[in-house]
């Protein structure tokens, strides 16, 4: 009864139901910072957090933030929904970056954005999702990570790293985050506690440079003034006991073979000429039909009965992705 | 122990911790159903409520849906400081209606409507705060409250009622809201449990036209895909218990204590010349200077030892106010 327990003596202790203030409550933000040394080597300050209302409030304070209408915004194909369509919502010019099986291929986005820079145009930010992508389970490697950063720096462009799946790793060694890698205060770093405590605490986190936080910790205010104590304190009181930890090892075994059994089914069932991803963590696989095929009903025939997937074109803000589906892998056969 | 004897419960359900959906959790909207009825008079259904992460994002939400840059939007003079903001974050061009001591001055908001649709300009909303306004404690009578509902029908003209006291009144009878006084989906009503139950909980809902909310559910999925369920749940309970009407009652005879103590210390101190509001309910009173004077040193040496105030001119739109100010009774003197 740990739960009962923490909101009784959070109660009484009558900070849970006052305002909090808008960049987040002390007790959180102490624990963010002891949970990004440990479990990421980054050494961050309170001063570089605000905590937002789940990561939907985060892609809206990055979009409302940086985008004019028009502005270029660079994301991956495919890319995850949530973002595009906030980005969409703020007028954004959103221009597709090729990816494989090891995430976004920096050679495009150098190209696409030495265009922009003869056209002058007004480029603010790339968009990725570096640890087991929405909606491909890809993971950008180690050696691309160091390689997007030289080009942040090159092209004085900032990175919005969107990671929601990052602690959910069941196998495989993590690349260091882009956060960690960059020294010149380019990334801005978005989490959420949706995947590894609760979804209903609607509780996440934006890591970035102090200036920056201070910008969107003003715009905040206007949004929702701050996002619930309770909620907050709750929070700090679960990664402080360790329940958080002991959750997110009970999620990754579960995924893992969930995720393992998903992909001996497509084994045995797809035909010759599909492929997919093998995702070391997260919540989705991505599953690719040969070039001139689409979602085609046999092939749903086949497998609609245990899985739930999405059409792949609604990732892609290029129009494309007609032969590509996405897994969802954590849900119950 | 009420409040961790239903965590508990509310945990075992197992609803409080996962995604809800964007309009809100049916079990809060079915008391808030019976809160309007009952204290209302309201006949809504679940389909005219939008629940939001507290007033704040309510506002937000009125902004964003409503407002294109350079919009004239018609404000009190003087209005709340929160939504003044967030009106000018869309670019809007407030205009300052006059008000007394019993509200908005109808025929001020009548002649601006008129020239505003005389130069085909494409105003969208008046906002309002009509009972126990923030800054000036000022109710608008019930006959004035007619009459706006009459100018927005003739002028097609949305009203925004943000009524965040409403329930905090300790004397007095209350005239009916304007939502309960239109009957062509003119007005949208917005609510929070900031006052009436907690602050720290970040909940307070929308009531409007079922066309509206559906609009606004689309919006608030960009912005925070739903308001944490838990709370939800939390303020559900608080309703059906009969907790949330206890604590309105400890409230109000609380806060009408303060503000006769207030009162009493203005009439003992003030000199010729000055004078203030007489609210019947909710937090602040209003204080006005003779015209010529600034807010003065002499002043605030009187008061500034028991009471809160904020320079009235931060309230209003067109520059003007400065020799008025905002008393706060609610605060322990």
């Amino acid at each position: 009864d740990v739960v009962g327990g923490g909101v009784d003596a959070l109660l009484l202790a009558k900070v849970a139901l006052q305002y909090g203030p808008t960049d987040g409550v002390p007790e959180l933000k102490a624990q963010i910072v002891k949970l990004l040394r440990e479990e990421e080597g980054i050494n961050a300050s309170p001063n570089n957090i605000l905590t937002t209302t789940a990561s939907q409030q985060a892609l809206d304070i990055v979009g409302r933030t940086f985008i004019d209408p028009s502005d270029p915004v660079l994301v991956e194909l495919p890319s995850y929904i949530g973002g595009l369509q906030v980005f969409n919502s703020y007028g954004a010019k959103l221009m597709g970056i090729k990816a494989d099986d090891h995430g976004m291929l920096i050679d495009d986005l150098e190209a696409k954005l030495s265009k922009l820079r003869q056209e002058e145009e007004h480029y603010k930010f790339v968009y990725i999702v570096p640890d087991f992508q929405n909606p491909s389970g890809v993971t950008l490697t180690g050696e691309r990570r160091r390689e997007l950063i030289k080009l942040s720096e090159r092209y004085n462009v900032l990175l919005i790293e969107d990671s929601p799946y990052r602690q959910v790793r069941f196998e495989g060694e993590a690349p260091p985050m882009l956060y960690k890698l960059d020294s010149t205060h380019n990334v801005i770093s978005l989490f959420t506690f949706s995947k590894t405590l609760a979804p209903g605490l609607r509780l996440g986190f934006i890591l970035a440079d102090e200036r920056i936080i201070q910008k969107m910790a003003i715009l905040k205010q206007s949004l929702d003034l701050c996002t619930s104590s309770l909620n907050q304190l709750l929070a700090a009181e679960f990664l402080k006991s360790g329940i958080m930890r002991e959750h997110i090892a009970g999620v990754k075994s579960l995924y893992r073979a969930r995720k393992d059994a998903m992909l001996e089914a497509l084994e045995r069932y797809m035909p010759e000429g599909v492929t997919w991803t093998r995702p070391e963590g997260g919540l989705f696989l991505w599953v690719r039909l040969p070039e001139h095929m689409n979602a085609d009903e046999l092939f749903f025939e086949a497998i609609k009965e245990n899985v739930a997937y999405v059409i792949g074109s609604a990732f892609h803000c290029d129009g494309g992705g007609q032969n590509t589906m996405r897994l969802n892998f954590s849900y119950p056969t």
